[in-house]
């Protein structure tokens, strides 16, 4: 069941599942979700953390690499999901605001291949 | 269109054109990517500094609080979903290898309500 | 030799030294550096994930534990050190310059055992 | 003052006063503080955040951006002393064994200019 088969609420429904039968929600208040998010992101980061731009972009082609990286992705994802089951946000509507918000203060035309100021290719602020 | 009418696929696509229309693939390599994912996920927790997990648990009853949050958790799973892009990995089959492999490594029935040596109610390592 | 006898300078000449005997500044770029704190902090985090506050605030009770937490924190300062040692920064003057400039932006009589409309405690921003 | 003539604990005494002044230790335990960190360190993360390694590196000869770069690293150094301070650590120490424990690990004549099978430079772990 792949990406174009599955919505986000059943995804965020195997997450609360697994969570629930374990009876974990008492540990998950957004306070400790956000820092379990940082926690994952850190470790995602630590594949990269001496690889040049062009040796990062070479995880795609190493299977081993590739599995690992899709495996700390999961864990930011998963606890992502995680807070948002815990606040009842829903992730597509929430996504899609945010992308509105960016494509107003980042219009295609004045951005395209360039950046601000301060930013180059970012998605938000 | 809410999460239990947008597949994963649909999300990564509105990501991906995001990125497209400005010309901004380029800045994406995964160790820029990920280093981003770090970079909003501590945006969210700022939300959190220096609440209690009380506290911390009540930004579901302010709107204008759920609001901002919500904003941070688009922008970390923005770039999460931007580097599932990059990398050509299927986001609901990798998130759900993952919670199979948490599910052998914390059995409910011993985890229920309770953790191991180290951990409490993490869903991964 | 404690804290009341050795300079900032010279525990910045260890990493240096640390790092030079093993020609590893090729590796270290500031880029590089902020990752490394940031995955350093990150592991610091992790000891505290799941905890309450007073369950963190325990941690000089046990010998063990206060030593783990002690060898994170110096994983972060050491690379900390090192992006000062990187790009010529002299850590006093840039930390009392800070310090000056919050105290500026936080006066004491106007912020005692209170916080502004969104930070509580906070020393900087 | 610079570093040459400021021991750790002069700096560590800076930081308990600016807190106690405020009476903010109420605010310091080390769940927060820990969170506080990686909190900073993402924000120096995020000068470097789209840069190439090359355009990092030139971050020393830019007056303005160094600046930037070092009130950063101070707001890490803060919070990494105030957490030293909460929990009783001495800072010069604590570094010493934990270099100590890494030239044991990463003798300099095996990993001169080289690295392991999945580090690089890294001075831990």
């Amino acid at each position: 069941m792949s990406d174009s088969q599955t919505t986000l609420a059943e995804l965020r429904e195997l997450v609360r599942h697994f969570v629930a039968e374990r009876d974990w929600q008492q540990f998950h208040n957004p306070k400790n979700l956000a820092m379990s998010i940082s926690i994952e992101a850190a470790e995602l980061m630590e594949h990269f953390q001496w690889l040049t731009p062009q040796q990062a972009a070479q995880v795609t082609g190493s299977g081993a690499k590739l599995a690992e990286v899709g495996e700390e992705l999961a864990d930011v994802l998963c606890y992502a999901l995680a807070l948002a089951n815990e606040l009842n946000l829903d992730v597509a509507n929430t996504v899609r605001a945010k992308l509105l918000k960016n494509a107003i203060k980042y219009p295609a035309d004045a951005f395209k291949g360039r950046y601000g100021a301060n930013d180059r290719g970012t998605m938000e602020r």
